[in-house]
């Protein structure tokens, strides 16, 4: 038997590892996006806060505070390291090389600093905000998740034995594999990992990113992890987040441009990109009303990323509209990406990929079984469809503690813009979606966007007679 | 990164495991009965044979042959270790210290060599015999199977890559978890690993040997496994075998002999052991005739083990026949072994202890819920019982492997005495059963030994008009 004492000892006297290994450990587009920002709104001063939407989840009396700021801090420490800066400026994103301006890295290298936070506790919840200049504190969102995710992760692993631990993630391999299982071989299937704010841990992550590109092949098209993308040497995933309208909105000062705001959005994005990275996501303050008014050039996108409204419908919104501008939707891409697993990536692939005969649901679609069965397939794709599987992916370890207990389960936390600098004022940040009861931002703000939005193909909105 | 330069260095260059690590790698019963036959029957030629009965599965084209020697030399070169010795000789067995004579000890540590083998090929199956000594060959048998069915794994798992072999292990850990989950707090349930001869692997073993020990508590007994328990400390356990009842019956004479062989065994048996390890296996030649004509002695045995028969119809006869006899079946055991898995192993314990009220039956009883749901339970147990778990306990990955194969399921492998050398000729050894199909030996010597037995309460036996 040969015994590691080196490992031994290592083991024995290491701390706990830090949950953020490298700045490079977040989601690509908020590095695009931080570029964006960087570029046309340097110095604009936001606030991000974290919400736990788990309220049962009491996160306070779960996660130590001491622990939590020694992560917290580690992130502070942390600089982009020189492999990691010739990465981003030599490698190619969305089909491009030079992506990133040498200017940027150079300010990435050389100035840019994890901003401070300020943790408080009310309501048995951690209160968690940031506050400074947007192009700092954007960067908080995905390494503030990922250390509250899997610091609530670590306090479930707490007191476990040796056994439980093998079998939890027996059952956790065993549960990855049999949704692998039934998305092998499906034709024309392209899915990407976008589960790093809300997976069950790093190693965890990096196992199933992995294990998708060694059983999908072709049809896994990469990781919206900067980090495991480096590493692994795979394509680095991502379009871009609402906090780019929403800040954009609660910059504006008349009504017409905060109409504008949202188109304003996908402008500067194209000028910053030229022809790369052209997805939009039209939900911020409803995809019915943006589509409709867009200008004419918000057509020529690529395509389109769905998130508040029912993927379905929303897919054949933007097919309807594509086709009333006069463009072959066969030759775009919608990206739904919100809340997904196994059947519905296989469904939504079903139904855009134009496999459904008649009398056929997108859910009688279940393994590449059905996709090859020809008495299934109206051959005819309607439009290109690439799916976003998040939590479901790197987080779905439901029904394998081997206690039963749902400490795993996960959360529904999110950290988002809440407020921007206005004049020296903070203003309210304001986001509409597609889903009337899922507005965010104070009543009085939702009531002045809905004035200028309207409430056209929002879900739940109140029927005035 | 601590690398293991030593580790990385002996995989590079170590030969494959050896499967049988030690001599007491076997079923602790072998050792009871090598002293049993070293006492009474040292000398005593036999021939002992492996019989692979999924013939459908050709192992002479799945097992190398270089590999196969290489693993059987191996054990020919093993002897047994001084601690090894020392456990025999001082550990509990059955309740009692000293099982093992000091004579018997030192002969194990002077004398025991494993003897020849003999291999050949024929019909795509390996054909494998060892020829001598009684006291020698018998412990053939369990390293015999141990290897084969290791080296038939070993061949599933080649080809397989580092993925596919993490899922399978994990799929086959959450299987074993959900059988430990249903056996768990049952009350008064008493189960052994009885599984050495079919294992999976050795490693396989013993990982279900300690899983079984950690989360089962009192409920698991022991394992049948000599090598597992001693490095575990853990309750060795078991009865014997086929074999004596059959060598001996080989050396009979006379018909008169022959019918008495059986009781002879046990005899000797109860002689060799005193009042320990009483626990008979009267299914040879059937147990209905076993019970009615056994002398009056034979009702002051322990329990029995119950093989060949249907486990609720022999246990019933049994306690009927205790009754008969004015022996109280509550003081009694009853171990029924023959390819158990939880199913069975639920049903048997709440029929045997008296769980099942008006209108329920044994295959109602899921899990320790419906035991300890009060309107099942008819207070009472009719005899104790322990369960001797085997091949679905340490070789169940059925459904487990990633591709959907099947290499890696349970053989039906048996390796037996074929043949005892009476005054210088070979006499078949012969088996009848409590199933009429399942006789074992040439149909001529079937015949004589059925002249003798009768075939009452045999099953599937031709009605004669």
């Amino acid at each position: 038997m040969i015994v590691n004492f080196a490992q031994r000892a290592h083991n024995m006297n290491y701390e706990t590892d830090y949950i953020v290994r490298s700045l490079l450990d977040t989601d690509w587009y908020k590095l695009a996006m931080l570029q964006f920002i960087w570029k046309h709104f340097r110095g604009t001063r936001v606030r991000f806060s974290l919400i736990n939407r788990s309220r049962s989840v009491r996160l306070a009396e779960i996660i130590d505070e001491a622990e939590l700021r020694r992560q917290l801090d580690h992130v502070r420490s942390l600089r982009f390291a020189r492999s990691e800066l010739v990465w981003l400026a030599g490698n190619t994103f969305a089909g491009k090389v030079g992506i990133f301006d040498p200017d940027f890295i150079a300010w990435l290298r050389d100035d840019f600093r994890m901003p401070e936070y300020t943790l408080s506790k009310a309501d048995g919840q951690w209160r968690l905000d940031f506050e400074g200049p947007w192009e700092l504190v954007t960067m908080w969102e995905i390494y503030a998740l990922s250390i509250i995710n899997e610091l609530k992760t670590r306090a479930g692993l707490k007191g476990m034995s040796d056994f439980e631990l093998d079998i939890l993630y027996a059952k956790a391999k065993a549960k990855l594999w049999g949704k692998i299982e039934r998305l092998r071989g499906v034709p024309g299937l392209k899915l990407a990992d976008f589960g790093t704010r809300r997976r069950h841990s790093f190693l965890w992550q990096d196992y199933v990113v992995r294990a998708l590109r060694d059983e999908l092949g072709e049809a896994f098209v990469g990781t919206s992890n900067a980090y495991i993308a480096f590493r692994n040497d795979l394509e680095a995933i991502g379009t871009n987040a609402h906090e780019l309208a929403m800040v954009l909105a609660a910059l504006a000062r008349t009504p017409a441009q905060l109409k504008a705001s949202q188109y304003e959005v996908l402008r500067l994005w194209q000028e910053t990109y030229g022809g790369a990275l052209l997805i939009m996501l039209p939900d911020a303050y409803g995809t019915t009303q943006f589509l409709r008014d867009a200008p004419d050039w918000v057509a020529d996108w690529t395509g389109m990323r769905i998130d508040s409204k029912n993927p379905y419908v929303a897919g054949d919104e933007y097919i309807a509209w594509l086709e009333s501008r006069g463009r072959d939707p066969r030759h775009k891409v919608v990206i739904p990406s919100d809340g997904l697993d196994v059947d519905d990536i296989l469904g939504l692939h079903a139904y855009f990929g134009g496999a459904i005969a008649d009398g056929l649901a997108p859910g009688d679609f279940k393994s590449a079984r059905d996709f090859l069965d020809p008495s299934k397939w109206t051959p005819g794709v309607r439009i290109r469809d690439s799916e976003g599987w998040g939590t479901l992916a790197t987080n779905d370890l439901r029904g394998c503690h081997p206690r039963g207990l749902a400490v795993l389960d996960p959360l529904s936390l999110v950290c988002k813009v809440s407020a921007v600098e206005v004049d020296g004022a903070w203003k309210p940040a304001v986001k509409l979606s597609d889903n009337y009861t899922k507005a965010t931002g104070p009543a009085d703000e939702i009531a002045r966007y809905r004035e200028v939005f309207g409430a056209d193909g929002v879900e739940n909105a109140p029927v005035v007679v």
